[in-house]
């Protein structure tokens, strides 16, 4: 698609719902586990009495979050997300903080989604137990490969499975609301057992009960991740771009919350005991389960209990589930190669991200984010509980500082705004935005002090890093520029070179020289010659009478080579004939010959690279290379092109 | 050193032996030990009867083998070793597979001396037991890096080393000799112990007992590893360089035979029991010695007994194996890559490889050679026993085909020679070589009959991927020389192209930018524009007016860009302008920045050597770099240079 009829493929609600919203939605996969295990290292009692209360805490933070999202979406129509709003409003730093968290949070999305889809997954196909890291991994390498051969986001690709996995949880919710309202829901598979506190845990004092609530409710707010996704994609939208996309946002959080509560209130019900360390802490008849025991996941045993004696029911939940957690893998994918092109284009990052329709561009950041998430994933195992520990707190940073530099905002405009509705709407806007940056200022601090020595802290070093990097290369960069600035009075740049001295490179009498030879001529440069390095007597001297016997027109030198190596002494002639007048030019000729094939060409050229790289740092001097088109690179030239990750979201085809 | 005064740097005798015999003379520190373990494996009679007559066996063989090599030295002086010799002789197919046994056998030389080294160091410094593999690795990658580095191996520095090897054996043999005598020589540690035949073993068939005995001998022939370097570096030697490389060969072989003799005459003196699985097949007292127990080399066993009550000589001893096994290892990294230049040069691999003085071709190879090694000690965890399995196979493959070549090298010699005394002398020299193909051949039998299973195959398969890699390379430059050829009758490729037309791109106005539009003016071209690629309008009406406003006498052109990319648009329009007559040349003019530093490459440049490279693909189409030399370039061009790794070996410092 052109960028002139852009507006052709833009999203209806009932699409960009589930194009932006898989992140969200999936996280009810993993979110309810993560607060009953905490809950459990305390025992089963505080995981009964207060899970609930818990996700009642996610969900009104949730609320808060959402409401305050959606006077970004109106304020920054422009897609520019939490990046922009923190860039423009705080500062270039504070957006740059921004981008760090996001980048990091990018790659964790992966490497928990996937992990839990695997878990999920796992709960229906038992074959999967004890390969979870690789089966893990290999989605990621099919997820990278989609992504680098350019499949395109198509809205129904997402529509048909976000929508199954609502009617999934929403259907399985009913079912088991009306088979509790009937008094015939069954108990989960683990809720005869009973489940102990882990050691260390056993007598918590009311300040270590706190703390573990608070750990708790850090690891639910894993629910939040992913409700930035939609003011990133305002341009996606059909218009009216921002009413829709705050539209879908609510919509969004509806449905999230309502998951979230329901899949709760099953687990509680049907009695489901969730443990941490399940093969030691749950209990039947008073002795340890052991290691045949297997954990389902809260919705693997939600399901099993919801729909006893309705397997095909068990299989569609997990199924769905899998699908839609490997569907919010593969929006970091789109994601990540947009924020990095954003911030190529501001010097943060290598400029040949920002380039767009360039898939090279976009596949140096799918192969980083997959090679990144991939790491984590084996280095934690696939084990959704110990990545958590570092997800969340790149979320937070970012939303923090989003609805901090969105009352910065709404100070600025209130400081010109006159008419006084316009006021009161923004005053309005103002405290929803600041009653946001006070939440998650508080979740974060909540994320930062139950989590740092858990993993967060690790994910804190991360964006550290990457920090630093983006500032130096920025720095890199406007030194750059500086140094190549043309000054005012600067005209020495504009003279021509007095004379032009070309050079033709001879390795071989074949058809790719006589080409450079006939070019070179064609420029009619003030003296041409044509060189070939002496490494062996025997082959130079063939050379030379070869030259003589078909007459070419042009005088061929021999240039010594006592160490028989090639780059030296042709730099070092180069050097000699510049040293004569500083004002000549020295044209030096390459023949090239071009392959179809990457192995083909690590076959030929490599000398001529070499001495096309060495000949560079030598001013006054410039390289052309002659292309000799050989068979094998027709139809080469096509493979360059396709489609781009991240185009829907983008609001591009 | 330039190669016309090569002949000031020739190697004497007395440090020719040290430069070409350390891998040889190293393998005492490990056949040895498999000769005896693979004896133990039917208990501990077999070991102290037979070793000797294996031994014997071992040392026939290489007197044999010395004796032929005698004959290669003076037939064949210019170096080329047993893949000229078999090329020459038996045909390219049979010198392609001496050379895929050839790298292998440097891969398992370093995997093997490598590992042998840190057993050996091990048992005078016990700390290393139990990271054997990680410390192995760690010495390839600090022999890597000093390759990489080109630090030059030096006379001196095999020298010290290699005569210190000699003079700790020897004199250990000595002193173990002379305490002998006056019957005071010490048991050895393991002495008091016996030694049980491992499941499967205990009662052998004659049949069986045949075939162990073989299995022994053939590990025992990893004494003959590196006994055709000399081979290899008769152009280092001494006028007369024949002469003096097979007295050094005859003085190798005298060592090595000496040395392999007393080491296994003071094993089976001192009792020495050594086993395959010691922690179950030593026994005390008729219990296994169990997890606690060490086992040290033969090597160090035999230094304490001898050296009981002077601690300083196991040291020693301990010490220099250590050190002679190392620099065995080295001469791999040496010889490696010089194998590869003659493979590169004959169109096998590919022809970087070939360039001499330039040190990035011996990188890869050497990066190759370590990489390949350290998966292998990894993979076999140092284990020498395993690696010698794998080892052997190449060597005499390589012997035997290369003895088979030396005989119709001498009936082809044969077949013109009239003088009566010189066909005398090559008769002999005949008699010897096939008395060397033959038992050469035998031994590879025996390698293969025994060892097959436990290793062999491996590295058979790896010669064959190798050679069927090594054909298709062939074959391909085969292919493109054909296509590249010029027919007598062929005067188009000489044909000026009738116009030029030159486009310079632009996508800044800034110091590359203008001096590209004077290096291009500077060509004189029929036409001369600028061009833009419009990726932002705003970007590029601020160039136009820029351009406008600086009076730069070259039209600017912008070229649309629908899809916001930047190569296409370019290539579209040269293709345009090319379309109009195919006889014009088209010169594309991309200014490009130099930097010193490879990390602020991948920061720039990369749009434009993307289009560079897509423009290759154009017929008609020149394209020209003009160099921009910012400030960090400078002093980044000595880099380039240095010392290349096995120059002593090929005579050339």
């Amino acid at each position: 698609m052109r960028s002139d009829r852009l507006g052709e493929t833009l999203l209806p609600k009932k699409i960009a719902l589930p194009v932006f919203a898989s992140d969200a939605l999936s996280s009810v996969a993993y979110a309810p586990d993560e607060i009953l295990l905490t809950l459990g290292l305390a025992g089963g009692a505080l995981a009964l009495t207060h899970s609930w209360e818990i996700a009642l805490a996610v969900v009104v933070v949730m609320v808060v979050v959402v409401l305050s999202y959606r006077q970004n979406v109106h304020a920054y129509p422009s897609g520019g997300g939490d990046y922009e709003v923190a860039s423009v409003n705080l500062g270039p730093r504070a957006g740059l903080t921004v981008a760090s968290a996001l980048l990091v949070d990018y790659v964790l999305t992966v490497a928990v989604s996937v992990s839990s889809g695997v878990q999920n997954a796992a709960s229906a196909f038992s074959f999967l137990r004890g390969h979870e890291a690789l089966v893990a991994v290999g989605i990621v390498v099919a997820l990278t490969a989609m992504n680098l051969r350019g499949v395109r986001e198509s809205g129904s690709a997402f529509a048909i499975p976000t929508y199954l996995f609502m009617a999934a949880v929403l259907g399985m919710a009913l079912v088991g609301f009306a088979r509790r309202t009937f008094g015939e829901l069954p108990q989960a598979e683990s809720a005869d057992l009973t489940l102990a506190p882990e050691a260390g845990y056993e007598q918590l004092g009311t300040l270590a009960m706190a703390f573990l609530l608070l750990r708790a409710f850090s690891s639910g707010c894993a629910a939040l991740t992913g409700v930035e996704a939609i003011s990133n994609g305002v341009p996606a939208f059909k218009k009216p771009k921002s009413t829709n996309a705050a539209t879908t946002l609510l919509l969004m959080g509806a449905v999230s919350t309502t998951m979230l509560l329901s899949m709760m209130s099953l687990a509680t019900w049907t009695g489901v005991h969730f443990a941490d360390d399940p093969q030691r802490q749950l209990l039947r008849d008073g002795v340890p389960v052991g290691d045949s025991y297997v954990q389902d996941t809260v919705m693997g045993q939600v399901a099993k209990s919801v729909f006893s004696g309705f397997h095909p029911g068990v299989v569609l939940v997990s199924v769905v589930t899998g699908l839609i957690l490997v569907l919010a893998a593969n929006t970091a994918f789109n994601g990540f190669p947009v924020l990095g092109s954003i911030l190529a284009k501001d010097g943060y990052l290598p400029r040949q991200l920002h380039t767009r329709g360039d898939r090279l561009a976009f596949s140096n950041g799918i192969v980083i984010l997959a090679a990144a998430a991939a790491a984590l994933i084996v280095a934690y195992d696939a084990e959704v509980t110990a990545l958590i520990q570092l997800y969340i707190v790149g979320v937070f940073i970012s939303f923090t500082l989003s609805q901090t530099g969105m009352v910065r905002h709404w100070n600025r405009h209130l400081a010109v705004e006159k008419d006084e509705r316009a006021r009161r709407r923004m005053r309005r806007s103002r405290a929803i935005n600041a009653v946001g940056a006070a939440m998650s200022g508080t979740v974060l601090v909540v994320v930062l002090l139950t989590k740092f020595t858990h993993g967060a802290g690790y994910a804190l070093a991360a964006m550290g890093v990457l920090f630093a990097l983006m500032i130096a290369i920025r720095r890199h960069y406007d030194h750059v520029r500086e140094e190549l600035a043309v000054r005012e009075d600067d005209t020495q740049q504009q003279l021509l070179p007095s004379r032009v001295h070309a050079i033709v490179l001879v390795s071989k009498i074949h058809k790719p020289t006589l080409r450079a030879v006939a070019y070179a001529a064609a420029t009619r440069p003030s003296r041409l010659e044509a060189i070939t390095v002496d490494v062996d007597p025997d082959e130079t001297a063939q050379i030379q009478a070869e030259w003589l016997r078909r007459g070419i027109p042009v005088p061929l030198k021999s240039l010594d080579s006592p160490y028989r190596e090639i780059t030296r002494p042709v730099v070092d002639y180069v050097k000699s004939i510049r040293s004569g007048n500083p004002r000549d030019l020295v044209v030096v000729y390459i023949p090239q010959y071009v392959l179809g094939h990457w192995w083909e060409q690590l076959l030929h050229n490599q000398s001529a690279l070499r001495l096309r790289s060495r000949l560079l740092f030598t001013p006054g001097v410039m390289v052309s290379s002659v292309p000799w088109q050989l068979a094998s690179s027709q139809g080469a030239e096509e493979r360059f092109d396709g489609p781009v990750a991240g185009d829907v979201r983008r609001g591009e085809k």
